[in-house]
């Protein structure tokens, strides 16, 4: 295992030293606890909008921190869910009397540990709603989730929620804007390579010398299928081809898109797989609202991409466009 | 050689056409070229920046492409200087009459097929300087260079002469403080694995499992030494320590940090980095008035990274503040 780090069982910490020591106008970090918020918070006459999970997705969710995204992420050890009493530190941080809502992607640990913070959030007097987040179209049930997996889609659910945040909307009305674009975003993902948790020390995984995999999770979790490289026409088609299986978009549908890159694909690679996207969406006449191209929810330093969807309509459109300023997303 | 490629013949054409398709409300295509322009080219009153170089290293330089930054990259093949005639494209569609500098990383090819566009730029009465970074500290001449290489630094380039051209300086002015930039930037590179050009199929360089090269140039040029795998701290402060011999700061002196992945390096690692050049920066007591973290300047799939220190003054400051629009840059 070679990597640019210090002692296996530190990296967390010493990430977001180096996060805050780097972004220190932006963001902060709560004593004593793995939870990032941004420097304002709690915002008055705000929602609170808190994500997290395990680290090894950088940016996500710390580089969403910021005016018109997060109020709040925890950050759990690399792949590990963070524990309910850091979530609770960062609900308790970010109330400003208006609730919290929590976003949670579609792992069991996140889950049970946000639903627990919430319960003790709530045995405190403050008011939090929930979104689950369950993008991932390639399988249901996998080795760390019941359902469907959160993936990059996430993302999306965290630029509405925080805009709409941001206007001063009721809690009621957050977390309805932010289950409706669970209900319109898809994604799926593949890899070329494994990634290597620090503390493990070896591969998660193994792929052949010209092996890929089709419908992993970000944590590695087996996809769809093993197979032979394809040429990146062939592999956005695949994902594209699921994704459309399981959202019916039709002539005149309006969409935002993401190719993500998952920490070791080149941006030219995202860039040729977004080729194909953009030709197909063109030949179906789906109009592309706006792209995304870029890494926005990481496996350590695993090769491969996903794709995501996410079918916009006005006002959905309008948040989309609404100002972010966050380490990782600026609008 | 695993990519997401169709044909390792055409992938800069392939990502051109992506990279188009996804930001088409910012930039386009001059047909027939590899050129990126952004779409309000040539803007009227302002000197046009151009910029450009091999491909493989993006987001640089198309991504840096936009109000507040260049005016126009020329993309080669992959880590191939373009040709003069794509240069020559590219100044012919910036120029509004008031000049065009050409930003140049000291690489021989790149040198002289800009100088050579310049030439002939000048003859059809288009007025033309250029400056050429060599903010490499690691070596003197190497295998694509006499003198020093031009690395990471040429992004504070790029954002200096792209806000003063904003504000319509002059050819000369401009000039002279993109100069100033190169005088005041000094980057050095290491790398933890090679990378494989699509072309080639096969990886430029062997590093061990438990080597690494320190000093690597950007397309895998030798570096000053290959050593094993040190922490994420030992890196940082030799990589600091040779740029420190080279510039002299002192105590009071503010700085830009710039800690750019190579390409497969987590952003996490980047930021482990982080944290030791800030707490190194802190004790000399040498003010950071930014840190950017992340990929700013590539090699493709390599895994790696480079600290770059750009010594700031008031002039200096107000133009890296200055507001910036392009696809990896915002401000």
């Amino acid at each position: 295992m070679k990597k640019l780090i210090n002692n296996p069982n530190q990296v967390v910490n010493d990430m977001l030293e180096g996060m805050v020591a780097a972004y220190r106008n932006r963001v902060r970090r709560l004593p004593g606890t793995n939870v990032i918020v941004r420097n304002d918070a709690p915002v008055k006459g705000k929602v609170g909008i808190v994500s997290g999970g395990g680290s090894g997705h950088e940016p996500a969710h710390a580089g969403y921190v910021g005016k018109g995204m997060l109020d709040a992420a925890v950050c759990g050890e690399v792949f590990t869910s963070p524990t309910p009493d850091q979530v609770l530190e960062a609900i308790k941080a970010v109330d400003s009397g208006k609730g919290v809502l929590l976003i949670i992607k579609n792992y069991t640990g996140d889950v049970m540990n946000f639903e627990m913070a919430a319960e003790l959030a709530e045995a405190e007097g403050i008011r939090v709603a929930k979104v689950i987040v369950n993008d991932d179209v390639a399988v249901e049930d996998s080795t760390f989730t019941t359902g469907r997996r959160g993936i990059a889609g996430t993302v999306f659910v965290h630029k509405i929620a925080g805009a709409l945040a941001e206007r001063g909307a009721s809690l009621e009305e957050i977390e309805a804007a932010a289950k409706k674009v669970v209900q319109n975003v898809r994604s799926m993902g593949m890899a070329l390579t494994p990634c290597t948790v620090p503390a493990a020390g070896k591969p998660g995984f193994e792929l052949g010398e010209n092996e890929i995999e089709v419908g992993i999770g970000i944590h590695g979790e087996p996809g769809i299928e093993k197979t032979t490289i394809k040429t990146a026409d062939e592999i956005a088609e695949t994902l594209l081809n699921k994704i459309f299986d399981d959202m019916k978009l039709e002539k005149g549908d309006r969409v935002a898109v993401m190719i993500n890159g998952l920490g070791a694909t080149p941006l030219m690679e995202l860039y040729i797989v977004n080729k194909k996207v953009s030709e197909t969406l063109e030949e179906k006449q789906i109009h592309v609202h706006e792209t995304f191209v870029g890494e926005y929810m990481t496996s350590l330093e695993m090769a491969g991409c996903s794709i995501s969807l996410f079918k916009l309509d006005d006002s959905l459109i309008e948040l989309l466009d609404a100002p972010a300023d966050t380490i990782a997303l600026k609008k």
